[in-house]
């Protein structure tokens, strides 16, 4: 079992009036984290497509996001992120994630994204992975 | 089943460079639309408890918030929100969230809250929710 | 003198572990009202121009962004915003915003954009703002 | 002439439909590098004063924020963040902040914070910046 591990500090842009990180942070660090993971593997998170001697945009629109909350953080507090490739379907990339502070589990989470093509004026279609794309994922794979 | 409806225009600031809205801007629309139910249903976002002869503050952390993406939406979009009451626990409430755009279907939420006192420097502590809170949030079941 | 006149409720989003309304939201209120003027108006936040017989993007960047904070709001507030065009030169437009709470002043802003062409991978290129767009903002000059 | 130097990559979030950064991501690293100077500096962003006896919040709420953008950053981009101490009054600290990518000026910001006493319900009140708080301000003068 593999993953990315990354670091974030709670900014006082994150937190609410309930004095604590407010729920939608974690949806940024999630993408942060994704994307980190992404550059790492080698993916571009946008590029281009061959398609019938067309060059056509592709990228990977989420199709799912959640996030289970255990405990809190406050501002100032650095928040562990581990990012790992939990599935890969045939269009579908299954992303988990698991945030701690001091070693204690703060929130898990998980994003599915969908790679498409993505043509102006036109809903995203989605594709096959090309396996080169595949290949690089396979290292990150874990839990 | 009974719901409230809002509608919401998609903000320049809610979109990304793929040209769509961001994903994290249905959390946002969660929170907002969430908040609104409970304000027609006259139960505060946050208030007060006495407890052992103290008055402590209670509120509603989530636990859990997740989002299925159907299509996209653009830049000066509307977007009809109607949420819904779909559980309600001895300490939890679980509101569903369904987005339309031109009467198709956008994206579908759930955001699970639970009830809690919160004692400054002590981690949320779950309590029941007092039955006329209940009471007020009968009326919207639905989901 | 003349505005436009809109409401926006404090979010819980919004506000900050002070308890109180973040900085940053005023910028996103303003974003709001701004393109509600243009709406109002009839310019488009993103158009076409026809130059050397090719199509080319139009919009509105901003070259300049400040806000004054007198006076803070709080999570459920109602927040009163005012926009007006202060000034229309060559290229740029700059709008004055006042944000009040129940008739009290909380903040003043001011956004100065300026038309450009919108190449891909090119600089964005100011541009004389054509003399309809103009004729359609004079009536909200005021501040 | 001193300042810290700190670096933000643009995240997808803090992209637009324009494909550029949106205005007010600048803001968000304004915040957060000038935190970082204050962490750096030993002054706490949130502490607390003996004031008559009693122990009171103090913090630094802004009462200013501007920025000038000279170009534009896009989504991946690496945006180097310089901020100093512009100006040190008796109540108040401008910081002086000035954004490059790959060596050329993409924006430059000001914010003016107001070392204020936060009692529960009432108006933030202005106070002295104390003496020790200064010292240490001071090494990051310049601007």
């Amino acid at each position: 079992m593999s993953f990315l591990a990354t670091r974030r500090r709670v900014e006082f842009r994150d937190t609410d009036a309930a004095g604590i990180v407010h729920f939608s942070a974690f949806f940024f660090w999630m993408e942060s984290a994704e994307h980190e993971l992404l550059r790492a593997a080698g993916v571009p998170v946008i590029d281009r497509e061959q398609v019938g001697g067309a060059d056509v945009t592709a990228s990977w629109p989420r199709v799912s996001a959640a996030c289970d909350y255990k405990s809190a953080v406050r501002f100032g507090d650095e928040v562990d992120v581990r990012v790992s490739v939990a599935d890969i379907g045939r269009s579908s990339v299954t992303f988990a994630f698991r945030f701690e502070h001091e070693r204690g589990v703060v929130a898990e989470g998980r994003i599915v994204a969908v790679r498409c093509l993505l043509r102006p004026g036109c809903k995203p279609e989605p594709v096959l992975i090309p396996p080169d794309i595949i290949a690089r994922l396979e290292p990150y794979r874990g839990g």
